[in-house]
């Protein structure tokens, strides 16, 4: 059999043998539940020479084939992590984590916990308070983390009126009924009931109040009809080719750019060795986590603060991609692999589209003199994988385009989350939250991003720099009219968070300061260009703050550990704190012009929602952007070729005939 | 003759006829030099209840058609404005403007200008003494303002060893030169010399030192030669439609949006009676100015803040966009014209063009229980003009959407304004500026731009407010455990500049108190999404800081008045400020439930050039977003159809075979 190289995914092959060596080192009796089944990368001081040789066209050794896994023991709170060597066939650790440390969902068990939610008599008598009409269902879920590894179910029902559409949206009929199942017995501990008022007072349950249903299917809705195709054709074929590398990898080269494309269970996409004209740039870039913290601050809804990469998975929760519907024009679908629950494979089909697509133009230059245009249209490369966190959606994409920038752009969409609210508040509302619906409330949130970037500008030795505009002090000889301002860079040299400033332009920049540009010897550069956002509203003493650490900066730069993956740490479901970047950056390491440092690029929204946003939201767009700076010695996107007719083919449309305007003026074709 | 919509542009006809009832209110022996002739439009108070009657069908009393002028009297300083009354054939005002009011630059004068400027003996004198290669071409000038109403002429020359390519970069080759030409009798009144060192020393013109071009011409580059064709095609035709209004309006109608596109010297595309699904948004929306000052203190470099709207005009700089070249797929273009110096129509034909894009997914939902995907494209309107100001190129576009979006963007390209630098400080560069090409350097400075919102969301009694999202104290019973936050309104209650602050999610939004949401009961509002920026470098006692009357704050709101349409002001060319939108929010005026606001949205950035940003600019995007804030009862586009491959005919793209990897590792087709 051959050997895959080093950054290949797990096969379904490999995830079965990896889960089988675990479950050999257990007696046959136990039974064990599998949450992670993945890709071990190599150490970087392995991986970073190898992929150096390989790409000089040299046969260095190939690493070991590992594989990280997590999982319990079924029945039990019994949580392992271990590392399995697939080239050798051995377990070479297996240890049981500590208290507080805790498994992600997965999709079997977030299925079971909502059945037994809602067959339980307890619940069902609760249910029966509200005095549903016949034939209301109740199908919803949200899995959200309490103190104890635990599920709360927030409970809601398809409108009563139309209970037999599987796809009525149930988020526009909350319920006030939280069960709370722990995870070992799986059995409901107690039930909550929500505060549906003002205040945080419980009132009784009483009987539910007939209110119109609020649907997002296109059946529901009265069409428009107006709309015209628009067709996106590449008639020679789109200009990137992906080469399968092994079962489950894929290099992918467009006009210049080269990378590794892997895709995993938690952060979904990754690319890896990133390269523009040979030049090396990135050595990993991915998602690295996401929370999403609520600011209603009753009980049970201070709990509500997902992490959607460590608690579900972007990989987990990936969309098949259908041809047509999620793309447009001409389209590649890579697919993936990830485990299930029992350590067999579970197919991620059409996980990520790849295509070309027109970005406006790139650059334009018109001589008054001779009237000569020229102009450079912008060609960009999406590659998009779209992920489903039960209520809401992310559109991921890595772009890249011409001018040497990549842009990671994020979509958010999908439905609020909801929760009932009485009907006297919906015309007074909430601090805390918008009324969307009649009696139904979406709260304030935030949804915090951290970017993982794992530089390698011109090669490892990296260093973060920022620079700001500062106006220069009057002066009568050299600054007699108060206009001037310089530019200063500023090296930083502590491992630690940054924070954006508008006021001075800061703007932060990876340079490699041992290659200097050939024309104005500046250190070659890329600069960080990411949307400023308000920081985590929760206090510094807050549990959402101890977890998510990273969501209190825009920037934070450490040293690079193969291990430091994920912003929030490793285990996110009910994490205590403590081991992510912003303890990282606590190293207080010294970062000098030799250091190999990571940087994580914070973004996000605070999420006041607005009724334009229910029952499904329109896409809020993110988007952070690395630049060139002073890395090439001209405008890169120059060779692209010029902008013309007889390659794009556009069509002139005019207005069929002057029309007579309602005020009896008429239009006329003279010309001037 | 049928009477024009109020809203229309002026004719051909209406220019001549402007200019003629001005010429003949003067001696025939006086010659004038129209600097402006365009239309007057009616006051708010006849025009908006006319827009409303027309559109309920009435047929009100038209307003008088008037147009508005700028003169000199040639060959002196003597300024003019007028108001002509064209449907009484009467001078309605004509009045000498004071000291310090100037006219814009016109293309004939600038023209002129740069060729009194090259022939002057004097000049020619000091180009010797660069002792520049035999063929060396100097074409180049880019006027900018001095304290007086006086042309800077920056001189550049051709590469010498290409100097018959009439497109050569000659901003490679600026030269130390710089002859001031006043304006009466256009002669040279000095030639200053520029500092080309680390400070301000004046050195002597020392010979030319042969050096490399740097040519953004296509037939200059290696051109790629991979890039594939992509095609936008729209089979039915497009969704829009345009209907001419008069010789030179136009109504247009797509996607529930309807709205008349006027077009004029100054401020180019301005769109008037902005409507979705019948209801009122904007009564008029434009970029109102621009402002670009330089950063290097030294003289004359202080001097450098133009004004690209008031000085040159977005209409009267508006290229002729070329078919498949500036837009792509199935495009309609809108043609203008104005005034030249002689008060004779001068056609900008294709200044505008009209295109439909798609914009990626618009919102999804996927119901993970029964694997449902629901999902609609974003379709884009675009409207797109493009302006040539000397050495940079701005890309204007206004973008609407099917979720009630509105979007103004910008891209910012073209050539830097540079300057020459000592070859020895090439390596060392300056806080002032960048080398990007050897002896080049481009400065520092600013773009900042001011885009006016006349709003009438739901009617024309609007405010603005500004919502903020708030910790809230932790509280025992309330906020027990630190995470909540609440969002709070504010109105703003007096005419004021105001500032964006993330740190408290700071959003403004154009409110109408007078027409509530009817399911929430808030008020209707739209909400401004602005880029931060920062604010203008140069200090409080600047001429700039006096003349970029806007640049010192993300939002201005003042009260409506008619005249009130720029900024910076009527007159920008070397104005003394106190004449735009920062004196008249110092008018300090109430703001009530009944008021008719102007709200003014400054954005930009501080550009720090790139070497990649020479010889030509990748493009600079900026957007400014508006958006409905509980306007609606739920997401407008919940109605656009679903996306299908029926209807987007989108193309399945494969890898053509497994190939092998270098590694020896083989890719499989095997199904998991």
């Amino acid at each position: 059999m051959s050997v895959p190289h080093p950054l290949c995914p797990l096969s379904g092959a490999e995830i079965q043998a990896a889960a089988q060596l675990i479950q050999t080192s257990w007696p046959t009796s136990v039974s064990l539940r599998f949450k992670v089944v993945t890709l071990s990368e190599p150490a970087k001081a392995e991986l970073a020479p190898y992929l150096d040789a390989k790409d000089r066209g040299l046969s260095p050794t190939q690493p070991d084939r590992r594989a990280f896994l997590a999982y319990y023991v079924r029945g039990t709170d019994l949580f392992h992590e271990a590392i399995v060597n697939l080239t050798s066939g051995k377990v070479e650790s297996n240890i049981k984590l500590g208290a507080n440390v805790h498994g992600n969902v997965d999709y079997d068990e977030a299925q079971m916990v909502e059945k037994i939610a809602l067959e339980d008599p307890k619940v069902l008598a609760e249910i029966k308070k509200l005095e549903l009409p016949e034939g209301a269902v109740l199908p919803g879920s949200d899995g959200v983390n309490d103190d104890e590894r635990l599920y709360q179910v927030f409970l809601y029902m398809r409108d009563p009126n139309n209970s037999a559409e599987p796809d009525s949206n149930h988020y526009a009929f909350p319920l006030p009924i939280l069960p709370v199942v722990e995870c070992n017995e799986y059995k409901i501990i107690r039930i909550d009931i929500l505060p549906t008022g003002a205040d945080n007072t419980i009132k009784p349950l009483s009987p539910y109040k007939p209110k119109p249903a609020n649907e997002y299917i296109p059946e529901s809705q009265n069409l428009r009809q107006d709309l015209k195709p628009l067709h996106v054709t590449q008639p020679q074929g789109p200009s990137f080719t992906v080469t399968p590398v092994g079962e489950t990898g894929n290099v992918l080269e467009w006009q210049k750019w080269s990378f590794f494309v892997g895709f995993n269970q938690r952060e979904g996409m990754v690319l890896y060795n990133v390269k523009y004209d040979g030049r090396p740039l990135f050595y990993r870039l991915s998602l690295s986590e996401m929370s999403v913290p609520y600011g209603d601050p009753r009980h049970p809804f201070h709990k509500k603060a997902a992490f959607d990469l460590g608690d579900a998975g972007a990989g987990a929760t990936a969309n098949n991609l259908q041809l047509g519907c999620d793309c447009l024009g001409s389209i590649q679908y890579l697919s993936g692999v990830i485990a299930d629950d029992r350590g067999q494979p579970d197919p991620r089909e059409n996980c990520i589209c790849i295509h070309e697509q027109d970005a406006g133009i790139s650059w334009k230059h018109t001589n008054y003199r001779t009237g000569r245009a020229a102009v450079v249209r912008s060609r960009e490369l999406v590659l998009q994988s779209i992920i489903t966190v039960s209520n809401y959606e992310y559109i991921l994409m890595f772009i890249f385009n011409q001018a040497g920038e990549v842009t990671y752009e994020v979509r958010a969409t999908g439905i609020l989350s909801t929760q009932p609210i009485d009907h006297e508040l919906d015309k007074v509302g909430t601090p805390f939250g918008t009324v969307v619906h009649p009696g139904v409330l979406a709260g304030h949130h935030q949804h915090i991003f951290s970017l993982r970037v794992d530089p390698m500008i011109d090669g490892h030795t990296n260093q973060l720099v920022y620079s700001e505009a500062h106006k220069m002090p009057r002066d009568p000889d050299w600054n007699p009219h108060g206009t001037g301002y310089e530019v200063v860079d500023t090296v930083v040299d502590k491992t630690s968070g940054l924070d954006l400033d508008f006021d001075v332009n800061r703007t932060f920049k990876i340079t490699n300061p041992n290659s200097l540009n050939p024309v104005n010897s500046k250190p070659v550069a890329y600069k960080i260009a990411a949307p400023p956002f308000q920081k985590l509203m929760s206090d510094r003493d807050s549990f959402n703050y101890k977890r998510a650490e990273f969501a209190d900066h825009n920037i934070y730069v450490t040293t690079h550990r193969d291990r430091e993956l994920y912003a929030g740490g490793w285990y996110t479901n009910q994490s205590r704190g403590g081991t992510g970047v912003r303890g990282w950056s606590q190293r207080n390491e010294t970062l000098t012009p030799e250091s190999d440092i990571v940087v994580w690029v914070q973004f996000g929204i605070n999420h006041v929602p607005r009724i334009e946003d229910f029952p499904v939201m329109p896409v809020e767009i993110l988007k952070v952007h690395l630049k060139p700076v002073n890395f090439f010695d001209k405008n890169p996107a120059l060779d692209v070729p010029p902008s013309q007719q007889s390659f794009n083919k556009s069509t002139l449309v005019q207005s069929s005939k002057a029309e007579t305007d309602g005020c009896g003026c008429e239009a006329s074709s003279s010309k001037l």
